[in-house]
């Protein structure tokens, strides 16, 4: 982080990086030296302790073997290439497999100097709808380890199967309602059986969960003690 | 957002909604009342501005086809199933392409209720490393906004290409390169011939872009007309 201004976003950062397992906080010329106290860190504190700061780009970068830039474009002529967060962060992860990698943010309101960008190998930007409203640094940084953090397959997974109610189950179902609403007056004895059709059909199509049977069979025996003569 | 303490964080998500392309923002109990001057909105005040005050959930998501939850898990046993942020936000899509989606984020130091999650469908969970230290209100905003409106054909994308030099752009540089070495004494009239492949060879891998060979070839004149005896 070059230059950072607020402290509260080095703590928010310290607390993303955390969040997506990266350890390495780096800090040039820090505007406000309680930075270290910053309680935007929550449970990242140690993280921001550990912070090591450096008096120049240079001597931050001088062991990466990747330096990357963020930028939110604008309107500056850049002289380096621009690659999309998305795209970016695959490059990255591959050399990070082999070597240290530097990130480099700015400062919250000129980002990173003509000088800053001259040590970066190339620049990345989040795809932000408007170039012309950047984004805040600490939710920046956060999006930036997310993506690098991201797992593509995780995309493609299917959640947590929710088991469905067995056949059995269902009838079960179906039988204690049609018994209910036989006792309620609902079933006309005359056409019972396309009625009880119907409500077989109906709790098919409901599609109850495993975990739901025996809370709606507990309702229904409730319900049909009720309407019962006794 | 549902019972928000900080009005920093409603301007910080306000602003991340401007940065992804989201306009309505639905507050629902929030703590301070002032939270429309939030200055963390920066660009997105008339987005803040514009914010729907509700009493309860169940009024906030109305209209909502889909209801989701955020969560970072913790230790509640939930009653709901959990995606991952990825594959919900695919889901998410799916249905916001026809109809208005909800999605609820609780407060920073509580999340969601369980009441506020009984309006849910199902709840969505950012792959954070650790369970036990929850994101930031802000942070986590900006990333679910960012996550639905993520392009995966990017990441596959090429990068802008940057143009190489032409072989004969590429010769240039090696002849001027050749009569700068002789003239400064570098090359072994001996060996002179390995020694100029040597150097283009150099010159091949270093693979120039097509916008430094002006550069290149002026720094090599420069050179040249210094060590060329006048």
């Amino acid at each position: 982080m070059v230059s950072t201004r607020n402290p509260l976003n080095i703590g928010a950062s310290a607390r993303a990086m955390a969040n997506f397992g990266f350890s390495q906080l780096r800090v040039v010329n820090p505007y406000d030296v309680a930075f270290r106290e910053a309680r935007s860190a929550v449970g990242a504190a140690p993280l921001l302790q550990s912070a090591e700061e450096f008096p120049s780009v240079a001597e931050a970068v001088a062991d990466c073997r990747l330096v990357v830039g963020t930028t939110s474009v604008g309107h500056r002529e850049l002289q380096h290439s621009i690659r999309r967060l998305e795209y970016g962060a695959r490059l990255i992860g591959r050399t990070l497999r082999e070597a240290p990698v530097g990130l480099l943010f700015g400062s919250e309101k000129f980002g990173l100097s003509n000088e800053d960008m001259s040590h970066c190998h190339w620049l990345m930007r989040i795809p932000t709808i408007d170039a012309d409203l950047s984004m805040n640094l600490g939710q920046a940084v956060a999006l930036c380890l997310y993506e690098l953090a991201r797992d593509p397959k995780a995309a493609e997974a299917k959640p947590e199967k929710i088991r469905r109610a067995g056949a059995g189950e269902n009838e079960q179902i179906t039988a204690l309602l049609t018994e209910v609403l036989r006792e309620s007056g609902y079933i006309n004895p005359v056409t019972a059986a396309s009625t009880e059709e119907k409500i077989r059909r109906l709790i098919r199509r409901l599609d109850v969960g495993d975990r739901d049977v025996p809370v709606l069979l507990g309702m229904l025996r409730q319900v049909l003690w009720k309407v019962k003569p006794q």
